[in-house]
């Protein structure tokens, strides 16, 4: 799978065109992006489980899964969250002027807004640059993925061949950042479109599972915000359908490969980040235990700080691992790696030399493994280091 | 109440003398303390629920509730955590040569150590301090409080006399603080000491009862330690006991207030901490959310790095209510306030003067007042800012 962000063209499935404008929101760049089916597409969502949702949010869930989407509008700026009736009837007013010029009826385009919460829509910016945004339509991915960026550094955007029994297939995802963000951002939002044929039942299985394992694993700080998305949107136009169980078994394979791809762009692009921190869990005897746990050591700002300063900290990763509810039993049974350096051994610290570990954290990714060895379970997740860049830029905003 | 570091000395209630010593763990100051009762003493504890519990907590939890503690020794540099075997060796091995030297059984001494993970007790260092360390126990807080110490800035130690319908007692609070702290070390140990007669099972009701009000409110990083432990003691020297209702009434509050003291001088002691910040929920129609509201804003680097920046960013503290599960309907009935500033009114924002808000934040302790007005309900808890300093500290230590 070759990368996203500004080395290449992001070619999109067959029957996707993506475009991005700028409507005046932002100075410059991008601010107003859509995402176009010529054909009717299958379409599933998954959404924030917050409990203050943003009109965008609330609107879209109730359309999927659907068998018939044709759009999803988004825009960057205004989160259109916390923002009452005029917030849903604005929300609603743009979907139906896309809806309009595209000649299909509302409920077949979906919403994403991101951006500051509390703040209204601009519609006198956003509802005049609707035609120029439908010219624009083209077949790769990059102005749609640098249209829904807020403090991100780089579009994220990825396109892979999956060969079916029936043919070949692609999957286009991309996505934006979330957490570490500006005042009252910190939206995740992505999208998976692939020419594949597939119902909206099936999109909605494979969503979750491939959420689950990507970006619901990635740790920024914490939360989910009030305007998360993913979607998936399959057009069917390149003929080929999931028939054999190896086509499915591949196909989700790339659609995670995809997702996880971007959850990992998005932890290695977290504000002030300087190294991406990947942790892998195994031989856990409960899954939800080792999922916890994951995401604890990838919260953990004392972790993070460590990691930040090049620290081969393992006392803290087990304290972590302690508060986190991991059993005793299995913390007194494990193997810790910091990169490829055994630090703790079947329950004892290891007699590890500190300045080669030290040395081996002078780099961009930092992988720590663990292992019980007390059961059949294993997570994977995704974090940044914490640097002062981060308080600097979370601080010093106004 | 007089505040404890440093304007005065402490006096401690009837019947109990505290030292600290420098075994030469640390440089210069004292790293290895004693409390010493004169007659035995009714004993509670609350511990760390961490899963990975340090060898003096796993030894002072088997120990209580008891009738007849006589002591508690500290030592500060080592936690002897992840330290097996040898860990619960030496511990025991303390303890027994400190009963030895006060003629009692070393079932009537408490242990606790704060300090880094893995390391074992420099017993070579400590042994030999233990009578030194009885020959200086002496009538005030100061020198144990000091002895206990490791990153926090100031000694936290408070006296209340309360007034009962058969005499005065005093309670003496002493803690060291949690989290945001050296490599390896986080641990928060609070000391309740009272000349009152109070049964060891009604110390246990009554430590529970404010720890939860209190030590249990503050949020520094979000864990409990290898290692946290509040005592309680109860000597029953001054000769006056709880009686009537009043009397229960007037030692409770006096308790809650001296650990509520304690508790906020923890969390403005957080490291690189400039600003306390205290949340506080009323009309909650529901307990377990208000509590978890106020620990999950109090835990928001979100938030935290906003206040240090002195921004009222109430769009923050709504999307972290919502990811903390509060009901859509409680935010959308919400009165929220900064300071004295109403920023969000009935679930919309107020047209507030943000200038004078921000103006508002150029102080020492941020009040966030929340009311949802849906029930009876109310939490309150403590937290503090995030600086660059916060990282600087947690970052660069090797």
């Amino acid at each position: 799978m070759t990368p996203g962000p500004g080395l290449h063209r992001t070619q999109l499935p067959l029957g996707f065109k993506t475009s991005g404008v700028n409507s005046g929101v932002r100075r410059y760049r991008p601010d107003f992006g859509l995402i176009y089916s010529e054909v009717d597409a299958c379409a599933a969502g998954v959404f924030t489980l917050n409990s203050y949702k943003a009109a965008p949010v609330e609107y879209s869930l109730k359309l999927l899964p659907s068998s018939n989407i044709r759009a999803i509008v988004t825009n960057s700026g205004q989160a259109n969250a916390a923002t009452g009736t005029k917030g849903v009837e604005d929300n609603l007013a743009i979907a139906q002027a896309v809806a309009q010029e595209l000649t299909v009826s509302p409920n077949q385009v979906l919403m994403a807004s991101t951006g500051v919460i509390g703040a209204f829509l601009a519609m006198d910016k956003l509802l005049p640059v609707i035609p120029e945004m439908i010219l624009r339509l083209n077949d790769v991915a990059e102005s749609f993925a640098l249209a829904i960026l807020t403090t991100d550094l780089v579009p994220k955007a990825i396109t892979t061949v999956v060969e079916l029994s029936t043919g070949p297939c692609r999957i286009t995802g991309i996505c934006k950042g979330s957490g570490m963000i500006h005042p009252n951002m910190a939206t995740m939002l992505g999208y998976l479109l692939t020419d594949a044929n597939i119902s909206s039942d099936l999109c909605h299985t494979f969503l979750k599972e491939v959420t689950d394992l990507s970006f619901n694993m990635i740790s920024v700080d914490g939360d989910t915000s009030t305007n998360d998305c993913v979607f998936m949107l399959a057009n069917g136009v390149s003929g080929a359908s999931l028939v054999t169980d190896q086509d499915h078994v591949v196909f989700k394979k790339a659609l995670l490969d995809v997702s996880q791809f971007l959850a990992k762009s998005i932890a290695a692009d977290g504000e002030g980040a300087t190294k991406l921190i990947e942790v892998k869990i195994k031989g856990a005897a409960n899954l939800h235990i080792a999922r916890q746990a994951v995401r604890a050591i990838t919260l953990s700002p004392l972790i993070k700080s460590a990691i930040h300063g090049e620290d081969p900290n393992w006392g803290r990763i087990l304290a972590k691992l302690g508060a986190a509810e991991v059993p005793f039993e299995w913390l007194n049974n494990m193997n810790l790696k910091i990169q490829d350096h055994l630090v703790f051994e079947k329950g004892s610290p290891s007699d590890f030399d500190r300045a080669l570990v030290k040395e081996s954290l002078k780099t961009n990714q930092v992988n720590i493994y663990i292992d019980f060895d007390k059961g059949v379970f294993e997570a994977k997740g995704w974090g940044c280091d914490l640097s002062k860049k981060y308080v600097e830029i979370n601080a010093e905003y106004s």
